[in-house]
């Protein structure tokens, strides 16, 4: 890429730099959610049209994006900006878990939702919040687990068959 | 197929011929639970190992295999061959259902386990077995639906992450 613009598009590289730059130089934390906001508060935190006793927790903006784009979810988001991870050296403290309770403990909250990926450290970062919270007499919940939506038993994999068939529901629940 | 192997293995394609017609010959269907079977009664149906109060439903010997693969379940089948579908005039007539519905009052099922596509066919047919099934007093189930094993957020479609977030489970359940 730095090529490219070097040999064909000077202009378009001077933008890319200032656009960088301001971003830098503008771009923070939310301080509720933590998510990247040019705002103290994000827009998402400053509506009022969320559902405050709503907290879905995820582990970057990405995920939280991802969310958003479902439109069923009318909420509101912690974003621990990483996940637990032993071998990395990242554990609760340098994923935000203190401000994660503060911002619990402040607030109308009355249900968690773990929305961390459903990899090692994600479960593993699941795990630890729901211990700590746990305590709190708060209602914490997970993404349901199982067959994609349109999916077909003979392409799904043997693990997830075998968790879909575990965590079976109530047909018409 | 049909030329590599009569310019390459023309013995190979006698064997072929021969198995075939002894596989015409001899498979049928188990009285059971109407999966192919060499026998009256397929092993599985004749094991005394297996849970007889579990019944999952399937549409395709395929399907069935996929499940017993993962080897976490101890009940027992049944082999609609086919799905509901209206477009190709298949009706409920067509794939047994009041096969299944003997098979049902036959014997002591207490969970029907749907396991059928989570294709619109496939859904077609779990929501007509359980309108058919509901006045039995049977507790009905349905696969779950949601993030596939190891998932991440960021790599999910909208759909499954919506359903997994609609029928988000008690975490530690």
């Amino acid at each position: 890429m730095a090529m490219h613009l070097l040999q064909y598009d000077r202009p378009g590289a001077a933008r890319l730099a200032q656009a960088l730059g301001s971003a830098l130089a503008h771009i923070c934390h939310c301080v509720r959610c933590n998510t990247f906001s040019e705002t103290e508060l994000c827009p998402l935190c400053a509506s009022e049209k969320r559902d405050p006793q709503l907290l879905c927790v995820v582990e970057t903006p990405a995920d939280q994006l991802m969310i958003e784009q479902t439109h069923t979810y009318k909420g509101l988001y912690f974003v621990l900006m990483g996940r637990i991870s032993p071998l990395d050296g990242i554990g609760p403290r340098e994923i935000h878990l203190d401000r994660l309770m503060k911002r619990v403990d402040d607030d109308k909250v009355r249900e968690i939702i773990l929305a961390t990926n459903f990899t090692h450290e994600g479960e593993a970062t699941a795990h630890a919040i729901s211990e700590i919270l746990g305590q709190r007499g708060l209602k914490i919940s997970r993404l349901a687990r199982g067959v994609p939506a349109g999916g077909e038993l003979e392409y799904v994999d043997g693990g997830t068959l075998a968790q879909a068939l575990r965590e079976r529901r109530h047909y018409g629940e």
